[in-house]
């Protein structure tokens, strides 16, 4: 049997493999019987022995004549009896396990996907909660719903490291598993001891607003008596839905312009790269070129936060962390065709570990498809009246995340130019808390009757470890400035400069949309022969808010990554997370990009990895509910100086010939 | 005859007509024999006439019954012989000129589409032209092109308030005609008077570097002789077109959702709106409303600035104004099936006129085409697995413009949900300056051999006429502020809240993305029965730089929208004009946003215009040459508060029935 390429996504037999590796070091360990695995995944290899077998590979070395890579995957398990946890690497080749960390007092591991049920079966069965639900004197009918959530931020002095869960409840009295049981918020939220599998108290929530002085909880006796169904699901809308919307179809009568082989390789217009599939990351992008020249080694979304801004306890403790504590490919929904994606689509399944190990196919996790992004390039020659023009294509690689109420769409998008592109869409219900009747609060926007929708941050972290001609690089920040009015250098007052300034130690830096600051990545040995300059890609940063919680909360100390727009750090192997590693209940980012950066190691002409966070400052409006329509952020990385003209140059011109495009006239359009 | 709708573009008949009349009135003035018409185009009636008459037609009142609204146009002509001008408001009613303004001294009539042919005639056969570019010593079969351009910005202690025109030159020795000129640009630069139609002198361009101390001269004896070929046109590439692209068509088997009635009536997806057509704006939209509420009177890209940002003379004075100096109705392209646009596309046309004032249609100015926008929103039930999903789809109404070297595609976007997009994308070809072999300059960069690309910025200004639930709005700003790490407010850190502050007084204001800063457009006497809050449309602002021409500098007085990204005016006819009615060869923006603003007027609760200035600073890299890709800004006006709950909740489900997409298997793609 041939060997995997590195870059290979793990396999059912390599979980399988892993987990017999991992139960006989557990067994060593004295905790056979009792293990669950939280996860199994790919270990990605070193770079230093990746890189030359990539390179092998790229001159068409044939597989066999490649360097060795070692296969290694990480499975990180507790046990039930001790509450211990262990990351274990275990190699492939060898079938042993070659290092193992066990988590530190106060690090917890991450929630895994078989979890959430048994919480909410502990929960909703627990006589105390019952009593205090009975309390609520809900309807005879009304179903009660349990979202668990990861125990957020609390004070210093007051840090509980126990493993816990919040609950927020919700109650509905439809009888259709449709029904949408966030416009029901219960004003209680019980605490579970993790470890214990124990309620350790209820919370009561506060439902006043501005109207009662913002009265921690105002609950009257029948506290869900104001709100009202409000339905998304198509069996359940009280309105019609429309029927002027015709259908619209994607056709591509030759098939996709892309192709995949060797299970992960794509190659499209110039591109080709390696798709992965990463518990943690979801959708990861490995190894880009752009016709046979270096690009980047490796694009992912490395964490996000989402911290909320309501200062009355318990909610101050609402603050998710989708990618360390839930993980972005155990979260992928399996995506429909013709439901999530249009036209002609290649889907990627990914494998995961279910808590024994077993290997659990998360089939279609990331689609691929083509599509048409409107005009390319254009010019009319004014003298001839002739028009060149060509259309541009793009190939999106989708990945969706569902994550109790709320979905994230992630896509990488490949352009023609050589631009790679990140787009994230938030979509999905928002997070509702119980408000009283006819008030409002500072805290949120009443989004339905009776449902505060709170204010809070999405802050997403992307890394993006470049390799522009080579993995030695060096980051540029470019302002646009003005000169001084002078009657020597400017006489007219019209001139202005870029100015440039390189990053020698690793750091942080903000965007100023003010300067039309830019970041460059550049490799300081390649000059573009037509500028002069050094080759590079360039990347605008979103000059998003980033977080807005105070210096001395726990709700920022975790998220540091969310303080600055852009990071630049030196590469190591396995610095992966912006926020940490152990983001589940953490009290502190640690071994996070901010520590990362700390090292104050030279970034200039070295292995580099550049961090972006860009976010969204969310106050929900009643358009966002029930169900809230996307929204988009986008950022996109562009050669600048890489190419000596235009890489779409060769791009087919744009006719009629091809598009087969229809003009409307008379017996489609009423009275044109 | 039925009369025609207000908003009904002008037809040729009326320009016929309104020719006539303003004949007539030129005779009485003395100068019949010579006069020019410069544009005739519909002057839009008076708000306080127009807008009962729109109430009527929307409570469905026949067209006969409804109000009187005066047919008025405007039409601007130059005496040749005087050089005065004239801008004559003609009704079409009585056939009778209602009004008339001649230009000031100063004030310069636009150029219009016959006047550069007659220009680079001029320019090219005049001896001291000929001689001059004898004198560069260029091959023998070299090809003279010449670009005229707005003679801009000088000091103020020299203004010329003579009508001139600037013109760079290229030399070409290729015989295609579509032969890209810009790679050779000439070092010299001829000025017309163009009352006189003579050559004032000829300005000599600096073609030096960094390399040289930036001397402003240093053209060698064959100035050409390092320049290169660079072609764009497929005919001329000298690498091979990509033949891996393949065909994608979008189909609509059942016909447009929209449809088109009365000329420029719009309906599609519960939206309904006119589409204008103006000589000088291009697109415009009037009278948006969705589900039958008032949303936008209008919307229309008001003007636009590209100020160069090198300072050597005569460098400073490239400084176009292409909407009022050019127009975007008459630079607009003619629209090709299958070439512009894909799918199915309803084209509308419009009528210009040309220098006799005979009608001269300008086909299919505008196209409109459904697009798929991806998912509109989704929620993935983790209990029971079922996933809702909706796609977007939008409708998209596009106008596109060539200036000479330039293009823009400016477009008007419809969401499902309310929401209106304008993008705007710049494409087309840089404007190129010559440098010596070798040399580099802080005032651009080398795009290809000898090829300069000056610095420069394109400054855009929307206008946005609302009309939320009503005329009478009001503009507010909201920030999202984090709270003081106070005991008794904000315990935990984690607080912040939205803090607005509405607008008194006509003013401008800046995007402040670090604090989330958007713009809310109100209804002070409409209350969201939901949220409580009154109705809104919000507008999340580009935080574009700004202009970045000194204070002083005639560059920024004849700029002044360009200052701050978003300006509130209170209502006035005829304030149409971002830059001043007369931005030809302007030294001071007069009697634009600035001045409208400076009145100092209640806009709180009033009739208000918003006005939002976006752009982008462009430093050009090799690979926006020879025709420059795509680059796109795009900014939205959302419902907020608008809707009592998520208005496209009513769109279809996204079905595979309905979809009909491909799954890509192993016929179609290598080794899937």
């Amino acid at each position: 049997m041939s060997r995997q390429h590195p870059l290979q996504n793990v396999t059912a037999s390599e979980i399988r493999r892993a987990t017999a590796v991992v139960q006989g070091c557990a067994k060593a360990r004295g905790s056979l019987k009792s293990i669950r695995f939280k996860y199994i995944t790919l270990h990605e290899p070193p770079k230093a022995l990746l890189m030359p077998y990539l390179d092998a590979e790229s001159d068409g070395v044939p597989v066999d004549s490649r360097p060795f890579v070692p296969r290694l995957v990480a499975a990180l398990y507790t046990d039930e009896n001790t509450g211990e946890a262990f990351e274990s690497i275990v190699s492939l080749d060898s079938e042993t396990e070659v290092d193992v960390v066990k988590l530190l007092a106060g690090q917890q591991a991450p929630t895994d996907g078989g979890q959430p049920r048994q919480f909410i079966k502990t929960i909703l069965n627990d006589p105390s909660v019952v009593e205090a639900i009975a309390k609520l004197k809900l309807p005879a009918n009304a179903k009660i719903y349990c979202d668990p959530w990861s125990y957020g931020a609390d004070k210093f002095s007051d840090i509980d490291t126990r493993a816990q869960i919040q609950a927020f409840l919700y109650a509905c009295t439809s009888s259709h598993l449709e029904a949408n049981q966030y416009a029901f918020p219960l004003p209680i939220s019980p605490v579970l001891d993790v470890g214990e599998n124990k309620i350790v108290r209820i919370d009561t929530l506060a439902t006043g607003g501005t109207e009662d002085g913002l009265k921690h909880n105002t609950a009257p006796d029948a506290p869900l008596a104001h709100c009202r169904a409000k339905e998304y699901h198509p069996d359940l809308l009280d309105l019609p839905v429309r029927t002027d919307l015709k259908p619209l179809h994607v056709v591509q009568p030759e098939g996709p312009s892309f192709t995949v082989s060797d299970g992960n390789l794509v190659q499209w217009q110039k591109w080709r790269f390696r798709v992965g599939f990463h518990y943690r990351e979801g959708l990861t992008i490995h190894d880009v070129r752009y016709d046979g020249r270096k690009t980047f080694y490796r694009l992912s979304m490395s964490e996000m936060t989402v911290p909320y801004g309501d200062p009355r306890a318990p909610y101050h403790r609402k603050q998710a962390f989708d990618i360390g504590d839930a993980g972005a490919g155990a979260c992928s929904n399996v995506l429909g065709l013709g439901c999530d994606c249009l036209g002609l689509i290649h889907y990627f399944n990914g494998w995961l570990a279910d808590e024994n190990g077993e290997p659990e196919e998360s089939r279609n996790a990331i689609c691929m498809h083509e599509q048409d992004s409107g005009i390319g390039w254009k010019h009319s020659n004014r003298r001839t009246g002739v028009a060149s023009i060509t259309r541009g294509r793009t190939l999106i690689l989708q990945n969706i995340l569902t994550l109790m109420n709320y979905e994230y769409i992630f896509a990488w998008i490949f352009h023609q130019n050589g631009t790679v592109q990140f787009e994230t869409r938030a979509t999905g219900i928002v997070s509702t808390a119980l408000i009283d009747d006819g008030k409002h609060s500072p805290w949120g926007n009443v989004v339905a009757p009776g449902v505060l929708a709170q204010n809070h941050q999405h802050l997403f972290c992307l890394r993006i470890d470049p390799m522009i001609d080579g993995v030695r690089n060096t980051l540029v920040q470019e302002d646009c400035v003005a000169l001084p009015e002078t009657d020597d250098e400017n006489p007219f007052g019209n001139a202005w400069k870029v100015e440039k300034s390189i990053f020698e130690k690793s750091t942080f830096a903000d965007a100023a949309p003010e300067k039309n600051r830019v970041f460059k990545i550049i490799n300081e040995s390649r000059t573009n022969r037509v500028s002069g300059n050094p080759v590079g890609y360039k990347l605008a940063p979103l000059p998003s808010q980033m977080l807005l919680a105070g210096k001395n909360s726990i709700t920022r100390q975790r998220a540091r990554f969310a303080e600055h727009h852009i990071w630049v750090t030196k590469y190591r192997d396995g610095d992966l997370w912006a926020g940490g590693k152990w983001t589940e209940q953490s009290v502190r980012e640690t071994d996070g990009v901010f520590d990362y950066a700390a090292r104050n190691e030279n970034v200039k002409d070295e292995d580099i990895v550049i961090w972006h966070t860009l976010g969204m400052t969310h106050s929900a409006t009643p358009e966002q509910f029930p169900v809230m329509g996307v929204e988009t952020l986008s950022v996109s990385l562009k050669p600048a100086d890489f190419f000596e003209y235009n890489p779409a140059l060769d791009v087919p011109q744009s006719t009629q010939e091809i598009n087969k495009s229809v003009q409307v006239s008379g017996s489609m359009c009423q009275s044109c």
